[in-house]
């Protein structure tokens, strides 16, 4: 079976975290500066972001870019 | 006096990284599958990489993508 795709992995972590912090996908991309549909794409896999991003989000999120990249590589 | 934005510090990594390998920018640009003039423009920081880029590269520089992030977040 393959595993999911480095995007997909993205998105699994992203919403992970966000559930965890009790935030809507609303909350999160008022947080990153991010319209709520992109926030749903990434979530969904469908977008590769930019590191810019990822920074974005990792502080929106409350953990370091860093982390955020070791869940991800967790993953695949 | 203001630091490197984040995508000088990624250019700045990438391009240690680079040298310590003893790798060309034409060798790292083979390795990661993107062309010279990418990689070049990536090293100055005049590009925000997307995530399979930074993927791509860390594979290249044999250093985990994480790794990579750390070394980023230690220049900001």
């Amino acid at each position: 079976m393959a595993g999911p795709t480095l995007e997909e992995a993205f998105g699994q972590v992203i919403r992970e975290l966000r559930l965890k912090q009790g935030m809507s996908q609303e909350e999160l991309s008022f947080e990153c500066g991010r319209h709520r549909t992109y926030v749903s794409l990434l979530e969904r896999g469908r977008n590769s972001p930019s590191i810019r991003t990822l920074w974005m989000l990792a502080e929106a999120l409350q953990v370091s870019p860093a982390s955020l990249v070791r869940r991800i590589e967790s993953k695949l």
